[in-house]
């Protein structure tokens, strides 16, 4: 539709529209957390994230405690990929007049339970009562690590590797009763020992899918990516989702979202280090999979070599979510 | 209906079944913000409040620009009530599908415009499209102002005097071109003059109903409060209700919500003082209209004495949100 209603055109446009912002907010919209700086010096990071029934999960299908667990869980990613530390959550709560009182109290503990879980104490919150679906709405706050400034997405620069942690694609699979979507666990701790030990110069979360996120850091710094497609670490997933869809294993990595592993780019002489670690960190495979180069002006922000060496135009392969 | 959900009781049964939360979260959900310390010992007040289309406003009575101040200003509220300085705010937005690219965009501008007209600069959010109603989660983040801690519900004692600041009732009656629910200035700056100035000893904005908001102060610092009916600021909007409904105005006063006015309890010594400055601060009338009292177990935690002389249960006069 002409007039229609597309997030990532929206995203877009308030960022683009973004006033001059004062100057105790450090790191504005378009990253993964903003900042701000208390009057004392202090810094403090946060993101917002909604979880939509029948757009996030399907409430019949889906037990509570996962639900609870993945409202928490997705934002926790955001803060693997500033490098950061959480400290608490708040929750807005839209809840259907249908759903009971008692399911309302189950999801409300299954909320408290996993952000203590996950050392990100919930400390407030709002319900609302309404006739539509449910929304559940957190936010986290966090804050630097010490010694550690947050990682952004505008800091990759020609010539650097690009990398992600972990295996990727067909998420939503469930095989051996696993379904990562849902009981992933987000990179936080990984990612203090990425920051602190090989200094990425980049970094963001892949929830869109590894072309769009990857997209998101090539825009905001101001460079070009190539990825290669047999590089790709297809998750057990993706090759399930692939026999069903028709599609490739590395299609799937690379447009299924939700993977909540990490992207970043670093520097090659981090990336020695990382061989000789090989390429394993904190138990969690690293893999390289495509490199920074020169933003040229036409070319699209993020290209994919196939297999069969054709170059395809990567920026747009992931997951509108809508 | 026996297992239909209301607020108040599930708010009840969260905060009743809050887990021992770590000494990180220096005031625990129940005040109208919670508070986190930082590791360097800042410390940090959070709070998140969700505008409801259909509940909270009526979409198409109401200009945008009107709906974006309310999301912002509600939760400044709450801020107020904290007496607390606000830093920044973070927004998550479910927008239908039928809403225009155009409109979305308007929203966005407009609540930037009054995020930063209140102090309060936007850095962070979140869209999601679906096909049900608007909704507008916004979370503050506030510190406390330099060398006044945050005010809670909690600490009214015996013997002081309640106040409440400006008018009450008829808040969402529309006259002289103004319609105060949609409209009102948060008491941000009035609240830090009373923490400097008279030490209130418990606050809180009224957004419930004055019944059901003196009733929370009540039940948190374990007194009982009485109320004079005769003694309630009336707005004129309350007079203006009140021709319609029959009630009497004092009774929209108690019992409409949407003030946005704070209550708050200060010791006679204080009280003094503020008679001496003829019961203004700031310019806004602040009014005495009840007094704490020792809790008394089987009475009710907020009585009313009417016009004649009659006592009534006042703990329930209040806007259920439903």
């Amino acid at each position: 539709m002409a007039n229609s209603l597309k997030e990532f055109d929206l995203l877009h446009a308030i960022y683009s529209a973004n006033p001059a912002l004062p100057t105790n907010i450090t790191i504005p919209p378009g990253d993964d957390m903003g900042e701000l700086t208390l009057t004392g010096g202090s810094r403090v990071l946060v993101t917002v994230d909604q979880l939509a029934e029948g757009r996030h999960f399907v409430l019949k299908n889906t037990p509570l405690s996962l639900i609870a667990r993945k409202a928490i869980t997705r934002n926790l990613s955001d803060v693997a990929a500033m490098a950061a530390k959480p400290l608490g959550c708040v929750c807005a709560a839209a809840l259907p007049r249908s759903f009971s009182l008692d399911n309302a109290k189950k999801l409300s503990q299954h909320l408290r339970e996993a952000a203590l879980a996950f050392d990100c104490p919930m400390f407030g919150g709002d319900v609302t009562v309404w006739d539509y679906p449910i929304l559940l709405s957190v936010t986290i706050i966090a804050e630097p690590w010490l010694g550690i400034r947050p990682i952004q997405r505008s800091g990759a620069q020609p010539g650097e590797l690009v990398c992600v942690t972990g295996t990727l694609g067909g998420s939503i699979i469930s095989h051996n009763n696993y379904t990562h979507h849902l009981e992933f666990t987000p990179r936080v701790s990984l990612a203090k020992t990425l920051a602190t030990r090989y200094k990425p110069t980049s970094m963001i979360d892949l929830s869109d899918g590894l072309g769009r996120d990857a997209g998101h850091i090539a825009d905001q710094s101001g460079v070009n990516i190539t990825l290669y497609a047999n590089k790709l670490p297809c998750s057990t997933a993706a090759h399930i989702a692939s026999q069903a869809s028709g599609k490739t294993p590395w299609m799937h990595a690379l447009s299924d979202g939700e993977d909540y592993e990490l992207c970043f780019t670093i520097p090659f002489d981090q990336s020695e280090k990382l061989a000789k670690e090989n390429w394993t960190v904190d138990d969690v495979r690293i893999t390289p999979v495509g490199f920074v180069s020169q933003r040229f002006p036409g070319k699209p922000p993020v290209q994919l070599i196939t297999p069969d060496a054709k170059t395809i135009d990567a920026s747009n392969f992931g997951w509108e979510h809508i």
